[in-house]
């Protein structure tokens, strides 16, 4: 018996943990919607290669996930939703959500003064996209957005709060302390682990938002729009694939859902 | 009319940049040898992921290499060496050279009170080779290896002398102050770039290491050997291929050759 299409999963790529900060919203928005979640950590990071990679990875993955069956795809990775979104509604026939939208539409909805900051990888931010989706929505906004490349690597090393992390904020940020913006946009999915440190460096009067809970509840509407939502019969199945080395995705892949990873297999090209 | 064999080129690849530190030195030693050198892009960097990937990349990029009609193989990689060049011998029909044996010889001949400190990415620290290639030569040797796997991106942000750098070194080379290390072997072929932040924070008495120029010396003696020396009746060919970003590259990669990269091409799967 063919499975019903509702009861296929919602599939999300990344090229390693961070897209799971989203997929935490995504399952406490749908906690019975089953899962494919694919991280593409022998080719990661995603965030300082060019725009044509990128657009080439994302179709790979793409075309994986839907050999896994999916109903609806999920982007949680700013770099290639900036660079490939636009690309991937052109070729596939499903729903498709990046976090550059959600992301923007928070910010836009929070700030007061119409100083908005963005931090992104060297791609996203080169791409303009955030710039774009804000000033679509607040034409009189100022946005002020800056590359972070060595964010990633240092959450990838765990020194959330180590004094070198705090000295490459100090360096990135300052321009912003400069600007008086009043709201700051984490557009990458690896930043929201640098929150804390991000915060006490800008002040209280800053506001900090990400795209996770906003993506959740695009997503969650496009189901409801679509009427894809599953039957719920079932116990949610979630099921991860990497291209490299599950054990260290199961590891720190936990702290980023901040829940155990049960099935994680390796995906053989 | 078929190229004879000896005029074919010396092959190398790597994840980026790194290995034309390694080049640098082979072109010194053999300036009529033609070269074709492949920067694996799109997957850089290598030195965080494991084993079986990197044995399976190195597979790939030889056997782009080999279409490309080489006689012989380097791989200055420290990462790549460690985990695949047992399986490349394996394999693969034509001399290989890898950077960690002839890394592992200088430092033996270079340190007097027999105290050696390796850094190296993660990988290249975990296999354990350059501390069995020490020992191997030098078996009262005390070696201290050290993972400093934010020092690729440290460099590749051109950050060199940077007041995170500094405090950086001062995090990931501490313990070797304390252990009184003469001879310091620079495992990655990122990090000579480092090597005058490095030294300042060692001091004078320690000796910093790398491979590149005793390797080139493997290649020379290896292409005698072999009597695989081109007629050198033509002026040398120096092509360079890479699976993302050309022109990156091509900026980027002359710093490392400290000599401009002039025939990039994008290799296309």
């Amino acid at each position: 018996m063919k499975m019903p299409k509702n009861n296929h999963a919602i599939g999300l790529f990344d090229s390693g943990v961070g897209g799971l900060t989203v997929l935490k919203e995504v399952i406490r928005a749908l906690p019975k919607e089953n899962i494919v979640y694919f991280a593409d950590t022998a080719r990661i990071p995603y965030g300082e290669k060019s725009r044509e990679t990128i657009i080439r990875f994302s179709i790979e993955n793409t075309i994986f996930l839907l050999e896994q069956n999916i109903k609806m795809l999920v982007v949680p990775c700013n770099t290639a939703t900036a660079h490939a979104i636009d690309k991937l509604h052109q070729i596939f026939n499903i729903p498709i959500i990046g976090v550059v939208e959600p992301g923007a539409k928070k910010a836009v909805s929070v700030t007061k003064n119409g100083r908005i900051a963005v931090l992104g990888t060297r791609g996203t931010i080169k791409s303009g996209i955030y710039q774009r989706e804000i000033k679509k929505r607040l034409p009189e906004a100022e946005v002020i957005a800056i590359s972070c490349p060595l964010f990633v690597p240092l959450v990838e090393e765990r020194m959330l709060s180590h004094p070198v992390t705090k000295l490459v904020i100090q360096e990135y940020l300052t321009p912003l302390k400069k600007a008086s913006v009043d709201t700051l946009l984490l557009g990458c999915t690896h930043y929201p682990l640098l929150r804390k440190a991000i915060q006490e460096f800008m002040g209280e009067d800053v506001t900090i938002v990400d795209s996770a809970s906003t993506c959740a509840e695009e997503v969650l509407l496009t189901l409801s729009h679509e009427k894809l939502h599953c039957d719920g019969q079932n116990d949610p199945k979630h099921h991860y694939y990497v291209s490299d080395d599950p054990q260290k995705f199961q590891q720190l892949g936990s702290e980023f859902l901040e829940s155990p990873l049960t099935s994680v297999s390796l995906k053989v090209d």
